[in-house]
């Protein structure tokens, strides 16, 4: 049975409660719904992607909501109720980071950013502190505190992780859920949808901002992620 | 000779390198300035009602800039330069923050909640976090501990103060400057352009949503909010 359809992804429930399928879509959307596509290849490349950088954070100690791929497009996840907060990192000066305080893509900001943005389509995800967080009920204090601290770890694997296939993380999303012991998983996708990748060398973007921005093929760009994740090491 | 020409003031400098005039004007604006309008007795009235908070505040130990009052327009300030940051502190759920959060005006926020937005016109006043501030090179951590302090301490002597005329004060916008010494100080005005100002029995708006939301006459609400600050208990 669907019991969520979001953006990118469809969650159906299996036979046993606390476990979900995913199913990655070849929607690709932007701006809040307002710029959309389908594209061919798209959800099979983000579950690809997903899976293996989940299994790399897991070899690092971060745990998620992910069990183990299923077919080309789906996954087996743990059951998790979502936090209404995008958690976003950055290292690098990008996207509405760069609007919002007038600064150059691509300026540093020294050491790594959290924030918090109230995921709430309707009112455009708009950014909120950790004060707004308590007014809405989200999440306690320690569990901000939390959230930041893994947040901030899965940067540090995911810099590592990019670095070695000569990637720049420029900034990413992440979701959280409580499962049902109440305790808190790294949730939802870590791909080219959610981060912004620039390589190394050339600057030249690897992520959704292709399609955002209309400079390129998607799926060509999200291929050559994969193809470095995987060892196929074309970039050299 | 005039060194700054704002919204709502204009500042002079005087014979004494560290002491600005300033001269309020009678013009009121909204939405960034793209509300305007001419208000006669506007000027006058901010000038007496920040005049009175300021010293008021004094008396309770919070330091400003604030000298005197000199005319019916005018005041003498230590000269300071202003920091780019809007420090607001609420109270209570509205403006702004109802948007953002999707909540009724009205709603209360618990402990006092402290923001900081990014004073630049052009970027239409953002709201930034601490890290923001310090990508910003505004205000270092210190700093910003001192200012979110500051503001906590001044919402205490304005909240008492505002319930002791029958008035809940809901919110309010404060700018700090750094005389030539360095330390900080609290500058521009408090009075109802800056302070949202709720009659504790109606509700009654008696602030400058007045003039953002076409509710009446600015200087009648203005007049009243200065009859009871001076004593005159009209609204006993």
């Amino acid at each position: 049975m669907l019991v969520y359809e979001g953006k990118a992804k469809r969650l159906y429930e299996t036979e046993d409660p606390d476990v979900l399928r995913v199913e990655y879509k070849d929607s690709a959307t932007a701006f809040n719904g307002v710029k959309k596509a389908e594209i061919e290849g798209k959800g099979q490349l983000n579950n690809e992607i997903s899976s293996l950088i989940f299994k790399r954070l897991a070899e690092k100690g971060v745990k998620s909501h992910f069990i183990r791929k299923i077919s080309e497009r789906e996954q087996l996840v743990r059951r998790v109720e979502i936090i209404s907060l995008e958690v976003v990192v950055r290292n690098v000066v990008a996207g509405s980071l760069a609007k919002r305080l007038g600064l150059e893509e691509g300026t540093p900001v020294g050491q790594p950013v959290v924030e918090f943005y109230y995921k709430k389509d309707e009112l455009g995800d708009p950014l909120i502190t950790e004060d707004h967080v308590r007014i809405l009920g989200i999440a306690s204090s320690e569990d901000l505190q939390f959230l930041r601290k893994q947040a901030l770890a899965v940067n540090e694997s995911l810099k590592a992780l990019f670095a070695e296939i000569g990637v720049r993380l420029v900034d990413f999303k992440l979701e959280f859920g409580r499962g049902r012991d109440g305790a808190i998983l790294l949730a939802d996708e870590i791909s080219p949808d959610t981060c912004r990748l620039w390589d190394l060398a050339t600057n030249e973007k690897l992520d959704k901002d292709v399609f955002r921005r209309d400079l390129g093929s998607l799926t060509e760009v999200y291929q050559e992620i994969l193809n470095r994740l995987r060892g196929d090491i074309s970039h050299v």
